[in-house]
């Protein structure tokens, strides 16, 4: 009967990655099995040490198993930008589109009063220091576009407002017509959006 | 720089399950980080014990991880019938039709000559040595319907007709038209097969 135990256990745990059900975890762990032990046993020892070892960047709440980020460390980045964002997602978003030179700021949530997440409990005091130090300029509030995403930027941009003495621009993602979006299957909401935001060209 | 890498280990490691792409494995990973590191623990250790504990059973060559697999030692299957397939994903198929109490033989491949896969590398000294033991009256052979699992699966009767004494029935699975498809979709060679075979009702 043992044997049944460690090939269903290993079923089991499989079954807690997102998108697998019973039927790929059965093939993942047949495939390891007959094809790649020495891959499943890497990804073995990965996992652990990526889950004992990575915390959040002291300074931006980031993934890292060091104090600080290698992005709040990069000297090269411009200190006078800060993007915040919800999730450490969305900092790998929005590297790969190398458009952004500046720093991150990770909520690690979006406000929630309903479900007990506050202002506190997304960072907001270590976000408030951090503009008091004086460095930035501008604060990009790249939160989702959802009603708890709108009300977290809403609550930035007024704290940034009232307890900061100097003067931050806060700014957010623009937002209309996705590149390469038939008008046809776009939502009623963003293209009345994109209508009253409409550019020059 | 070091956080970086923990991460980007992980999220490598993960491309090495099947079906998985640079895509799913940074979702997984942020999954776990965010939402469940005690599962990915369990996993870790469940992945490394797997790997390291499971190897063949020696009777059958089904996976186990101790000498002889549950289904060999359970005395309440039938010791006269057994089923020969490739890998031990069609032992857990065939079980799961709860059709089949007889006991199993897995080859661990298919005859493949140019592969270098010959009868000694998919066990058929194993399979030969079961069948003198005079307890089998019938072997079900249900190999891959492609080239390969039919020169197997004609491998398997010679053997048997050729070298052993006792008589012992060598079947086929069936082939026909599967529960629910529809004629129009089936391909020309199944439904000739399911002509030919034709059933009275």
């Amino acid at each position: 009967m043992k044997s049944q135990t460690l090939l269903s256990e290993l079923i089991d745990a499989f079954c807690c990655l997102p998108g697998v059900g019973r039927k790929s975890a059965q093939r993942m762990a047949y495939y390891l099995l007959d094809k790649n032990r020495q891959g499943g046993l890497v990804l073995s020892s990965s996992l652990q040490q990526a889950m004992q070892e990575i915390g959040n960047c002291n300074r931006c709440r980031d993934y890292t198993e060091s104090d600080v980020c290698h992005i709040c460390l990069n000297e090269r980045r411009d200190e006078t930008i800060l993007c915040v964002v919800e999730s450490p997602s969305d900092v790998v978003a929005i590297e790969s589109t190398a458009n952004f030179n500046g720093q991150f700021f990770v909520l690690l949530g979006q406000l929630s009063p309903l479900d007990g997440i506050g202002p506190d409990e997304i960072g907001m005091p270590l976000l408030a220091q951090r503009l008091t130090e004086g460095l930035i300029k501008e604060v990009i509030v790249a939160t989702s576009s959802t009603i708890e995403g709108e009300a977290t930027a809403h609550y930035i941009a007024q704290m940034t407002q009232q307890n900061i003495t100097q003067s931050i621009q806060v700014t957010r993602l623009a937002q209309g017509v996705p590149v390469g979006g038939e008008l046809e299957y776009l939502d009623q909401s963003t293209l009345a959006l994109s209508l009253a935001n409409r550019k020059t060209i």
